[in-house]
């Protein structure tokens, strides 16, 4: 495996890859890979013949009050992980080498972008989108793989790149868990024992909604309110929104039918976990 | 010379023409073809080995007040002339293909985008760079040509180009003007046989701007306000504004040394009009 830390190194790579006639499969990350990253890189490593894994702790998605600062990065580790699960180029990019001084430019995707986790953090998805396009421009990947457990953004970014025919093929991989259900996230890390044993209430109240939907409910609100006091009776966790919406296209929902994704986002003290399933 | 209608067939044609490693340039255009369009044809012809020319009057970068239903449109004689200038390819997508129904996504270059033109016209430029881009992902040509008449744009899509590696050189082509100096443009034709009498004061106006300069002049208000005044003086224009700015960074100068442009926009009736002059 290569690590290239460059965007001309990388522009390159890309270059002599897409003349070779190779298909290029990009998982983009920030690090802190854990198994939920390293299962989009075995699912890109299944349909591309080069499998290009970014990491970069992208400074534009975070709000002024929220973790860049602590985010974990360990990229030696990162490496052996990604090198492992069938990783062919690491792309780990400086901030410099992404924004260069006079940087100015966003990549907005328009409503869906403002609601859910938007609402929330202000900024985020803008800087997910423009930090995505600059990775399809200069990876120019054929697929592009990421999680579904960032329902919201896999939403926006499937927009984004049919909107500016980019070309690039997005695929979702499934959320992966926890033996106790939680969602595999980097900011886990962050949780206190306490936290920690509290926090698979999300994925409970979760399941809950796919019960009632199974068992005939297709009324939005009640699944929803359902969702609410699961997690409120159940635990000490700071819900910040529940809904119901389209996975597509991240319209709100009143009647659940296949598709339909109940998506969450809840505070654990300080730390903010989201989570969502999509019905069938 | 061939007529593509749609964005798919004209990707079909770029992936076509990148396998066989043919230099595209690209000439974007609303139509209503001049000689300032046909002579950045005719450069896109001397430096690439395909030229595509697109005509695509771009509603999002109309102000809902502006000309965006009456704006000429012919695409017979726009395809004569392109054909004759060494177009290849003429690209003329219906608003439908490049905006499909739940197109969501703004491509914004922050700052360069609110001033000048930018400041009178909101969201102007987000519709011009949004469509650029989209342009340049399905056309993917190694060059694309501007006209430096319009001195902000080409500035702003410089910037953008190179903020997504999007890997496009720009190339800026010189001014195309009428005998007696007015620059050539679409609206041009909007203009009453008094009001086109009157036009080519801004660019005398921008002479003596120059003119001050290679004197000796370095200040830059001094030498707006005689923009101001010989325009003011000499004609019934409304000006918009008049500035002093660097042609590349858009950034305002106190102090005129060479890349500095001396932009304006003033109104000769209902018809806008805008010019510049580049510094050396």
């Amino acid at each position: 495996m290569d690590v290239v830390k460059t965007v001309a190194e990388m522009k390159a790579r890309s270059r002599a890859l897409a003349s070779e006639g190779s298909v290029v499969g990009l998982v983009p990350t920030m690090g802190a890979l854990h198994e939920g990253h390293l299962s989009l890189i075995r699912i890109a490593s299944g349909l591309a013949d080069v499998v290009v894994v970014s990491v970069f702790v992208n400074p534009t998605q975070f709000g002024p009050s929220e973790d860049f600062g602590r985010y974990p990065r360990d990229l030696e580790q990162d490496a052996a992980l990604a090198e492992g699960a069938g990783c062919d180029v690491l792309f780990a990019p400086s901030v410099e080498e992404m924004y260069p001084s006079r940087f100015a430019t966003v990549v907005h995707v328009q409503r869906m972008s403002q609601k859910l986790c938007g609402a929330f953090r202000p900024g985020h998805f803008d800087g997910v989108t423009t930090v995505v396009a600059k990775l399809f421009t200069i990876v120019r990947p054929a697929i592009a793989v990421f999680g579904q457990k960032d329902g919201q953004q896999v939403a926006i970014i499937e927009r984004m790149s049919e909107d500016l025919d980019l070309g690039v093929e997005i695929i979702r991989g499934p959320t992966v868990r926890e033996a106790d259900g939680l969602a595999k996230s980097s900011r886990n890390a962050y949780l206190s024992r306490e936290e920690r044993s509290q926090a698979p209430v999300l994925y409970r109240a979760l399941e809950h909604a796919r019960a009632l939907y199974e068992g005939g409910e297709r009324n939005a609100l009640k699944v929803v309110e359902a969702v609410e006091e699961c997690v409120e009776s159940d635990s000490d966790a700071e819900l910040q929104f529940v809904a119901a919406v389209d996975s597509k296209t991240l319209e709100d929902l009143a009647t659940l039918r296949p598709g339909a994704m109940i998506a969450l986002a809840a505070f654990f003290g300080k730390t903010r976990l989201i989570d969502n399933v999509v019905l069938e």
